[in-house]
């Protein structure tokens, strides 16, 4: 075996891990942890995230005490923001990055949130989307608040959601009127249902907001939604502006350290020069221009932003899951429960059962983290096209495709990670339900990922919508399924594919990775077909366009968006994994995790395999889920490896049961015996003794 | 119609809804949902209850406070026990009751858990976990005690668990040592690993424990696990007793006013009586004793009080989705998002897709509530029996069916409500995600009965244990497959019902309610013998006993648990909505939710149908799809009358956006401004206008 580089230097990369209870586990895996762990990352990015973990753990600011868990609201977004401004401090972010070299904002990012997601996307806002969208939305004139967000004079939001609108982002209420006498727009919500609310930022420490309202010229002409620069709190004082009401929206499930806010407007005047004018613009005397003219095109082009969000939510729950199960499967190789004997018992990972429950979700992470990072390089080249003024017809199709993979991929991210979190949550027992092992935390902080950057139910329209319109043009227009990325180019033989059977009726079967691919294949023609049908179907009994797509969704076109981005979702990784370049010492390894999250994801529409006759006989699904627990089992002795790769370092990830010395009862023992006032009877201790009840006194 | 009696007594049980956005679908119900209420729970139970939640919202130590969300840890403890002592205070409870009006019992744990489990389950451990355990495994010389509890001269938590063991009961290692000389057991915990923990109750204000440790008698003789009564703090200090660590386990995920604790004993002495005997005794020499001959029928007998605890976690599980579906439902039926033209919206309950996300947990709401009373009368039969001496074979055979029914629908049950609840919180898009709203409060605190009172997959493994040994006996000894409660009693044709087929193909052919129930047979059956013949693969192919168990979890036993309970709850639901006693005016409603129910739960397992050979054909799946939602299409118009007959009084449900007006906005928006602080600018604002970052600085 190839030595993996950087062994042994001064600065070593990698921790020796300590003996322990975990070590056995560690000695029978088939591969070395840091030559899988370079392979899939590379040395800079791994020397950048070692750069960012040391800070944080040598720096007093970012210690964790025993009083976290009891912090209050007030007290825990203060904590925030002094952290968040010793992050810019630090300078780990720099625009040239953005450019040169995206995957270390990602990782910064990345590395922020397993620390805590509340700062993490503190920074996120106000450098990202606050930043980008002033910038990709604006013009040359707002170059100038560059230099101010970066040394936060000002601290900005990004304000869309509504109180009584999300979804339907057409609908929103608030409006921005043109007064040409003084050269303004007027910024108003016409009552407290059209309140800006849950902006992140907004809260507490927001000074700028990108607002966005219908923007109406004089004579009344509405021109739909732009976004505009507001002002909302002094800049010395932190006061709200005149006219300004803005304030907390209060506690939230999870990720507490972040001031989520609402605003209303009672006719705010803003400089003319703060509306951000990419897509439309307001000359001085009224008139509304735009340099668009094909909309479909601009369309196009500006869903390649949308989908940055969604990009980075399914990376973000990625993250989650390594944090997760990272604790959940160190903790199964250390805890033991039952044995063969009554004298002897075993690790509880030893289970097939506990090995079903946890290792899928480590094959999912490896997979949907792969996933999100192709496609973060997809929409970042996507949008250096669009700067570098790139409208070409492929750039606009480039942008659907991304936008189409982006919608259904977030959903399918944020509910694995969901799921995912609460197995771990509750193969860790008892102790998992203990907050200080975080995965309370991790369930908290995931979980605005199903709704935010849009319901993820909502957002799977758009990926049916496309796969659908697809099928509409072939069948319309003769258009040919081909995409820039090419994963719909599979559906120009969906006639061929549709009568194509699965022939195996073994493991091996199951396992060649060919077979999960044909099986998806065939499942995204079936649902294609399905939804295409049940939309015709409703069509031809009087519905309109609106009813047959809203009935049409359930069985149908939301399986079909889920099904296609599995099927891309697997793809990719079995193209990652069994590359050329993969080292050989690794393939075996990765060869396994590709097929597990093959088939576990494949198995859930089993159902729908047999019922389209693509497989048949007992035999077909009873040797599918044969091979899944057999690739559990081959995997179990690599579990603990395989976390090695993915977690971060003891202090990063912060939990007495996960931490990498396996050493799981002395760790949650000092913790418990840690916090304050643990052995002390209760301040209030004399309400016991004193005033017993009379029973039924009252 | 028949007027539903008690309409317009001066002390109405049920309140007019005021006017507004719910009123439209109020008037769309089929049925009065007064008349469903007391056709559920009768008068003397409706009544009951009212008292009840009308005692809270007059007491001002009940009120909520928008600081609430910001209790510390200390701080809601306390207020959780002194809630505690005005609860016995107003004396809803009598140990009467727990004899001739047990379900008054169920009422009174699940009003107060409406309001909040923490307090809810710190009297319930108190009250019933600790008392009855003193008295069902005490015998007379431990009557003296009773009064003590009742006015909380004592206060009680029960103490199993060990820091490394949980599932593994016969493994605990805190040692009982009898010393002949002082008459006393010497009640010693070996190492930190052996500590008591996350008993709740013991943290803060426990002063009694009944302690499991493993009984040791002069000479050495180790006789197993035995339940003592041991005094761990002072009655009059709360100080710990001489040789007694006890601490508390710290914040946990949920139900933190409840002080879960932890406790070392070193060499505590407690008198000979405090060994709770009814299992067993020791001699004042130091001789054991036990009155059990037939090792088979003890174990039987005493698996009825193990299912107490389970079947109350039924019942807490529907509650809990009585409170999720009820915010959620009345939020999608007053949130409109979207319409048929860009000027009109409607409410997202219109939707094909919210209405399948949310009416089947409604319908499952209704069964499993029927479902645990049902099975809580059982249990309370089966305690009485054998209280009054009945030691029959019959009794015995009777713990049994009613152990494997609970040991499996506490995880079905607990597991729907953690789905259920995480898909209204989801539901409810970003309001869902706010604390006020209780939808996350309420996924925390259902979280651990998918733990406690037995892992859920370990749970799982008795009832399926139960079931293949009914099997094994059939096969071995040709016993006939017969239990009291006739659940298995369909088995006994089990050859015949493996060769049945579904031969319908139509929607109204699965709206048959014979449909459902046929197919589960079938399904419970196929699994029978799938688990079957995999034990016994897995015994051929040389495994032991141990491994063959472990090797036919998955697909396998874990399904056939799963599938027997849920045939049991469809069953009950069924015959209790299509009996003769139920008014013709609540037929279509109640059979509506019966099917949903059934054919919901049904369609997890179309895979299986499918590859059994049950089902075959594309129409027969489509077909149950397109039924499960012309239901939910036909429920739609009642969900909100249904919710009105199963949740709380707003005071209790306690969530803005869930109240009974449907004032969505109104109420949310007052709510928000009601918190304090809400406009103020941070406390620590000066640390944004100073002390900017230098970027790079360090």
């Amino acid at each position: 075996m190839m030595a993996p580089p950087l062994e042994g230097s001064s600065d070593a990369l990698w921790p020796d891990f300590p003996q322990g209870p975990l070590s056995a586990c560690r000695a029978r895996a088939s591969f070395s942890y840091k030559e899988l762990q370079l392979f899939l990352e590379g040395e800079d990015i791994l020397r950048f995230k070692k750069t960012i973990y040391s800070a944080l753990e040598r720096d007093p600011l970012f210690a964790h005490s025993s009083s976290e868990a009891d912090l209050s609201l007030e007290k825990y977004r203060e904590l925030t923001f002094l952290r968040c401004k010793r992050i810019f401090e630090h300078g780990f972010f720099s625009i040239k990055d953005m450019w040169q070299n995206p995957l270390r904002v990602l990782a910064l990012i990345h590395c922020l949130g397993m620390y805590d997601w509340s700062l993490s996307t503190k920074c996120l806002l106000h450098l990202l989307v606050f930043a980008s969208s002033v910038f990709s939305s604006g013009s040359e004139r707002h170059l100038k608040y560059i230099e101010k967000i970066y040394n936060m004079e000002m601290f900005g939001c990004f304000a869309l959601t509504e109180l009584s609108h999300g979804s339907n982002t057409k609908a929103m209420r608030t409006t921005a009127h043109y007064d040409p006498a003084t050269e303004e727009f007027i910024i108003h919500s016409p009552d407290f249902e059209a309140a800006k609310c849950w902006v992140g930022n907004m809260g507490k420490t927001a000074t700028h907001a990108v607002v966005f309202a219908q923007l109406y010229t004089p004579g009344g002409q509405c021109h739909g939604l732009h976004p505009f620069l507001v002002q909302i709190r002094d800049l010395k004082t932190l006061l709200p502006m005149p006219g300004v009401m803005v304030g907390d929206m209060g506690k939230k499930l999870g990720q507490n350290g972040l001031d989520n806010g609402f605003a209303l407007f009672h006719q705010v005047r803003i400089p003319r020069q703060n509306l951000l004018n990419r897509t439309g613009d307001v000359t001085p005397e009224g008139t509304y221009i735009t340099p668009f003219k094909d909309v479909r095109q601009r369309l196009g082009a500006s869903l390649g932003s949308l989908s940055m969000g969604r990009i980075c939510i399914i990376g973000i729950s990625a993250v989650n899951l390594k944090l997760a199960v990272s604790i959940a499967l160190r903790f199964s190789a250390a805890r033991c429960q039952f044995g063969p004997t009554d004298d002897e018992e075993i690790p509880v990972l030893e289970y097939p059962l506990q090995q079903w429950r946890l290792l899928p979700y480590l094959a999912a992470t490896y997979a949907l983290d792969h996933f999100s990072k192709l496609l973060f390089m997809d929409v970042i080249g996507l949008q250096h096209d669009l700067l570098k003024g790139d409208r070409s017809a492929r750039q606009a199709e480039l942008g659907r495709e991304i936008h189409a993979l982006a919608s259904a991929g977030k959903p399918l991210a944020s509910w694995i990670a969901q799921q995912g979190i609460q197995e771990c949550r509750e193969a860790c027992g008892g102790h998992g339900y203990l907050a200080m092992n975080r995965l309370g935390e991790l369930r908290n902080d995931n979980d605005p990922n199903c709704t935010y950057e849009g319901d993820n139910n909502v957002l799977l329209q758009q990926t049916s919508n496309y796969l659908l319109g697809l099928l509409e043009r072939r069948l319309q227009e003769g258009a040919r399924f081909s995409s820039p990325l090419k994963t719909v180019d599979f559906l120009e033989a969906y006639p061929a594919v549709l009568s194509e059977k699965f022939m195996g009726s073994s493991v091996p079967n199951w396992l060649d990775p060919a077979a999960p691919l044909a099986a998806y294949k065939w499942l995204v023609c079936y649902l294609l077909r399905e939804s295409h049908q049940r939309f015709s179907q409703e069509k031809r009994s009087g519905g309109s366009d609106f009813e047959a797509r809203n009935n049409s969704q359930v069985y149908c076109c939301r399986s079909l968006a889920l099904a296609f981005v599995e099927l891309s979702v697997v793809q990719r990784f079995q193209e990652h994994t069994h590359g050329p370049g993969v080292p050989p010492s690794l393939r075996a390894v990765l060869g396994r995790l590709s097929a597990l999250y093959a088939l576990w994801s494949l198995n859930q529409h089993t159902a729908l395999l047999y019922r389209g006759g693509y497989i048949s006989g007992e035999q077909a699904g009873r040797e599918m889920e044969k091979a899944i627990l057999a690739l559990c089992a081959q995997l179990k002795d690599d579990a603990v490896a395989l976390v090695d790769v993915i977690a971060p370092p003891d202090f990063i990830l912060d939990s007495p049961i996960g931490r990498a010395d396996g050493e799981l009862y002395k760790n949650l023992w000092t913790a418990i015996l840690q916090q304050s006032g643990v052995l002390e009877r209760a301040a209030w201790w004399q309400e016991f003794t004193a005033n017993k009840p009379t029973v039924s006194k009252l």
